[in-house]
């Protein structure tokens, strides 16, 4: 077996998944602009290129099962493998929630503004910096800044809290405002969702890093160091 | 290799999948029995009970890892254990999903019912027979039986559209239903997130049955029938 050639095989596999995590970093904050800045075509578009990310999250996942199928890795290489066709699929799922955001933001444009968003695009903002943490986290192997991850989720699910609270007081209010109210806090559930898949992705990392239990299994096959 | 050995560990995954579907599917009727019946009791076990649920992913996920350390499974064999990870982390959100049914079933038990409940009941049974059946699938290799999963989803949406639009007259008329009616919507939601799972597993399903491109690399790579 080639070693040399196959931790190529690996870096490439991290690179590819970094940039399709870079992607869908990209459509959830170009999604939650388009709300923020009324922009229909915007949105439009993030909808008509989801095939883009499902096309990738194919090439990643043959990408997997070739090295699954060629190398029989084992240990360490056989869960960053596995791991990272869970972190695949949920990346293809952050990137579904950007075409949900989008949808939602659609109905909302053509609607006069309930209100100056600020805790929206804050919670986009910290479920963005979640996705880029928790890839980071799996290039490095850093488990620390795994944990960091799962930390930003509690401070999504406090501004999710908010903007709940802060959307039934205008429904209490004002009945005209019902539809508008909902169609932003199920934006904010859209977001939450992002924070729960890039904690799914913390959640790997932190596995990867610290089951000795069946890297050692592995290893005591004594069928590869 | 053992390729009878191997044959039984295949089924005993199979097994076990089957085992933790059994067991989401009954936390979900369960979640919306506690709702219906306004059990609190009910709803509590649910949400205390959901460690079981993570440590069979667990015992899972080591499984797999431990096939494919030591069987180097290609082909079909390859697809089947990587798609058993998978299948079983959906299983294991559909667990979380039950739990926040039970979580607002707990907000709604102590007020008085908005409304009887009937599309919501229909919404969790088509879901249950949508794991049910995808599960049925993943066993069987049954991809026309997996696209029937998928037409079930899109009652699922029908559902969850209808329970909008009449909770949303209901807020209209009453603000006073407003909180009401939000978690009745929550609930709807977290059946529809379940729903994605069962779909999620039954595409996983078509794509097994359905991927030759991946199995003709992996026969053709020579390591085993």
């Amino acid at each position: 077996m080639e070693r040399h050639h196959f931790e190529g095989d690996l870096q490439a596999l991290r690179n590819q998944l970094l940039t399709m995590g870079g992607l869908v970093e990209d459509r959830v904050r170009r999604a939650v602009d388009a709300l923020v800045h009324r922009r229909e075509e915007d949105a439009r578009r993030i909808i008509a290129t989801d095939k883009d990310i499902n096309d990738l999250q194919i090439d990643i996942d043959n990408r997997c099962l070739k090295l699954l199928a060629t190398q029989n890795p084992l240990a360490v290489d056989l869960r960053l493998i596995t791991s990272a066709m869970k972190i695949n699929a949920d990346l293809e799922r952050i990137g579904d929630q950007a075409v949900n955001i989008a949808e939602n933001a659609l109905v909302l444009i053509p609607q006069p503004p309930l209100k100056p968003l600020i805790d929206i695009p804050r919670m986009a903002q910290v479920a963005e910096k979640m996705i880029r943490d928790a890839l980071d986290a799996f290039v490095k192997r850093d488990a620390a800044l795994a944990r960091d991850v799962l930390r930003l989720d509690d401070e999504v699910d406090e501004l999710k809290d908010q903007v709940f609270r802060e959307l039934l007081t205008y429904m209490m209010a004002d009945p005209g405002t019902i539809q508008r109210a909902l169609s932003l806090i199920l934006i904010s559930r859209n977001l939450e969702r992002i924070a729960d898949h890039a904690t799914n992705i913390a959640e790997d990392v932190i596995f990867i890093a610290e089951a000795k239990d069946v890297r050692h299994h592995a290893e005591s096959g004594g069928q590869k160091p």
